[in-house]
This record gives structure tokens, sequence and C-alpha cells, in this order.
């Protein structure tokens, strides 16, 4: 198949949903185009933000970073320490070959050093990934907060958010729809969250990962194996070889009709944590409840 | 495993979602009952009822009538006749012999005689499978109002629901789970709609219907190969494996959950179909538009 922009050269990858074949060299400029369209559809960023990009060492985070920073925005890194063995470190060399080559400031958050306890160490009633949500979650808001990054950039992919939101369907979480989105507007206490990869499939970022040789850490999380959105991402694959374009249309689709769900979101009143001081519904919030027990924090 | 019911004889099916495993003995027994159970739980019927049993010659269909009558429900057949070469002659037949074991009468409806065209024979925009349901959901609705029954039976099983439901979640089409149901109600010009099975997966249904040899026919509709209802029932079924439970969780939540997709139906108003005089949204029904071309129906 040839290159159906340069119509020169072979095609390493063929998007279906687009039935758009790229060569090499085609393909990367393509793709930072495509994220400049979705942010500026979605009204993601704006030229003036601080942002506060989520790294993990894998090639999603990564890739966003290289690609904000090559369209100009002004985007650090935030790598969460989890305090998984091996794994945490060998995430953590990758942030920071990332942060010397892009030349940006890189934040590490060390949970063990912060809270006194990592994820494995943790024994809730929820699962650690759960958990883990939960604490990265947290940390991001909080650092973005005090570090002064108005919004936080994560690198999810279209298969990340189409297996949360079949996980959703399938337990008709409605309210939980409401929650979900690309672009989830800066509220008191809360800065902006946004995707701009959300309307890539998890091929076309290793594609562009690999293409641009970015130096990532080929690892799942130890914890993740079994994880049902694993199985999700399966499923909704085999789905997606049949009927190329289901994907994109499935998050499209439900990006125009999740106003229809805020209303089942339970907008409690929001309160300082009395431990930490950020906004929560309960006297303590749950960051503080899971990591907080052993001793009072000082920050 | 041993039987958990008799505690002596071999199981031949565990069914997985209840931990529950059941002899070739007790099993019958223990469908009927469950399919009471539900029957009094959506109040699907009453013991005056007058049931027209939608069946196709398959297993599920056949096991429901033969279920219905087993409990002592007044349950007669109807029996669409699509003109599928060879297919629907053999379907007809399994319905004649379940018709002459249950001593109940078969209606048999013949698209091509009545209207001058088979399912073939349609070359419509729409889909064979698409169009072949509008024709079955007329016809069974019509002769139910004809032929003086309330309540028109149908054997879908989780299966066909749990399809169903996740086809309408990819493409977000809130307005029509406001349509889906295991009890469509009566309204004006349209009898009720069950659908007792709607809790029992394919392997549930084949299982009773093997087990009390009900004499059905095990061939899938040659039109049907490749539908995307078919891939649905694969992927949910990979999830299932997973996670047992998770179909009957889906459709129950469903069901506690779809009052709130109601406002999404566009409730337009009904008229008389110029052609045939059913109840429609528009001058001529759908069916008609489909099959009423070539001349006016006397009916």
């Amino acid at each position: 198949m040839i290159c159906r922009k340069c119509k020169k050269r072979k095609a390493v990858i063929n998007i279906k949903a687009y039935r758009l074949p790229l060569c090499d060299e085609c393909y990367p400029g393509w793709f930072i185009e495509r994220t400049k369209k979705v942010i500026k559809e979605f009204s993601l960023l704006k030229k003036e933000d601080r942002i506060l990009t989520a790294v993990s060492g894998g090639k999603d985070s990564l890739s966003l970073w290289h690609t904000l920073c090559k369209i100009g925005y002004n985007a650090d890194g935030l790598y969460i320490h989890l305090g998984i063995e091996g794994y945490s470190e060998r995430s953590l060399e990758k942030c920071r070959i990332a942060s010397e080559k892009l030349n940006r400031r890189l934040i590490v958050y060390n949970l063990k050093e912060k809270t006194g306890k990592s994820i494995p160490e943790i024994k809730d009633l929820r699962s650690k990934c759960s958990t883990c949500g939960l604490a990265k979650r947290y940390i991001m808001n909080r650092t973005a907060l005090e570090e002064g990054y108005n919004v936080v950039a994560t690198g999810h992919n279209l298969d990340d958010e189409c297996a949360s939101l079949l996980s959703t369907a399938l337990r008709w979480d409605l309210g939980y729809f409401g929650r979900q989105d690309i672009n989830l507007p800066e509220m008191k206490g809360f800065v902006r969250k946004v995707k701009p990869f959300a309307f890539f499939s998890e091929k076309e970022v290793l594609t562009f990962a690999l293409l641009q040789r970015i130096d990532y850490l080929d690892e799942e999380c130890p914890y993740a194996e079994g994880a049902t959105s694993i199985l999700y991402k399966e499923v909704l694959n085999i789905i997606e070889n049949r009927s190329p374009g289901t994907k994109i249309r499935f998050y499209r689709e439900f990006l125009l009709k999740k106003k229809e769900f805020e209303k089942f979101r339970e907008l409690e009143e929001l309160r300082e944590c009395s431990i930490c001081g950020q906004l929560t519904t309960r006297e303590i919030c749950a960051f503080c409840k899971t990591f907080g027990k052993l001793e009072n924090r000082s920050y």
C-alpha cells in the first residue's frame, strides 16, 4: 500500500477508521496535526496555559509530552513514584530521559516518601488499581494547584476511553458517564483535566512513539494483569476489526450525548478535608483516608 | 460435580451466574420454576391471558411454547413463513410437530402469499435482517389483534437482549433504550409483548431443549451470517467467561434504569396507515411501504 499523503513511499500504517495509509515520514506529521485539531475542536488547551503532563514512562504519556512540546505548549511533567518494586524505578528513568531531551522540568512525587505508604503496601478493600487511580487523581490535581499549573494533561487514548465507557455501560452507572470527558472543566479546587490523545487508538500512539524513537518503558504495571480494562480493550478491538470506526463513533457520540447524564451526578457540597485541606465531600478525603492513617501530614 | 438440588446425580450444567450445578433430572424443573419467577417478578402474564407465541422453529421459541403450555398458560403459536429457500420449510415442519405434540393451534402467516414478496426478494436500502425484524413485529401484532390474542410472547434470551443493548450502547441511541423491555405494555393498537426467557442464557435454553427432547431446527438463518448481533454475543460471552454474572447484571440493571431513557423516545402522533389501517406515524406504515408496493392488500 502506498502512502496517501506523499503518494510515493510505502505505507507503514493503515488507519482503517479513516481509510488512510501513511508512510513513516508522513505519519508523525499527520499525528501532530490531528492532535492540534482535537485540541482545537474540544478547546482543550490555550497557548498561555501552564500544563502539567502526567507521565508514567509509557508510550502514551511520553508521546503526549513530546507532542505538546513540539506544538509549542508550555508543558512540564509530573511523575508519581508508586513504589512498585523495579517497575517504578525503570519508569522514572524513562521520564528523566524525556525531561532532559525536551529540556522541561520533571516533578517527581514519591508516594512512599510523602505518605509513608507505597501502592504495594496498600491493603484496602478497594482493589489496588482503583486505589492507585484515586492517588494519581489526587496528586495530579494537588501538585498542579501547588506548583501553579492551570491544566493537567493525561495520555489516555481511545482504547482507554472506550474501555472505560464499556465498563460504565455494563454497570449502567449513569452518574459516572456524567463525569467522563475529554475536557473536564476547572471547578473550585480542581484544575482543568484534558486528554488530547483520546481520539488516537493505542496502535496509532504506539506507531508514533516508535517512529519518533521515543524512549519509553514497554512494560505493563505488574498489578494490571487480569484487569478487566484489558479484557474490555480486547473485545472492543474484536468489534473494531470487524467494523472499523466503531471505537471512534462510540467515543464521539458519547461526547455529544454526555450532557444527558450530567443530571445523574450527585453534586454534593464540597468542604476542606480536615487533614490535607483539599476539597472533598467528606470530613476526611479518600486520599487521606487511605494514605493518611499513620500520621498527620505536614503539607 | 454433583447436582446441588438432589445431591446425588452428576451435574450436566453448572449455571455459573448462580454457582448452581444441576443434573439432567433436576434441571428442567429448575428452568420452569425460574420462568415462573421471572413471569411473576415482571408481571409478564396472567392466567387468563390469550397468548400468541411467536415460533421460528428454533430452540428458544419452541422451548418457550413448550414451557408456557407446561405451566398451564393458554398459548397458541404463530409461524411467519419468510419464503427463505429450504430453511423456511424446515422451520415450519418443526413448528407443526410442536403444535401437534402440545395440541395447540399453529397460525401460519405466509409472507409471499399475503404480500407477493418473500424476504429473499426484498431489495431494500435497509438490510434484510432489519426488514425481516420489521415484518415480524408487524405480523405478530396484527395477527394477535385480528385473532383475539392480548399478548405476544417471544423467545428472546439473555444473549439476544444483551447483544441488542450493547449494539444500542455503541451507537448511544438513547431513544432506543427507552423502547427495549422485558414487558412492553399494551398501547392503543398494540398488544403487550413479553420475553419470559430474557434471563436465560442461550446455553441454558439449549440445555433445556436438549433434555426435554424438543424437536427444533438447529440451523441459523442463511442471512444471519456475519450479523453484528452474533459478534456482540461472542464478545459478551468472552466477558461473561471472565466475570460470570456480567450479562445478568447488565440486563437487570438496565431494566431498573430504563425509565431514565423513556424521555428520549419521540412519541409521535399515531394514525391509521392508508393501506392496511394499522397504527403508524406516517401516511403509509413501514410494512406496507416495503411489502405493499405491488398492489393494494385486501386484508
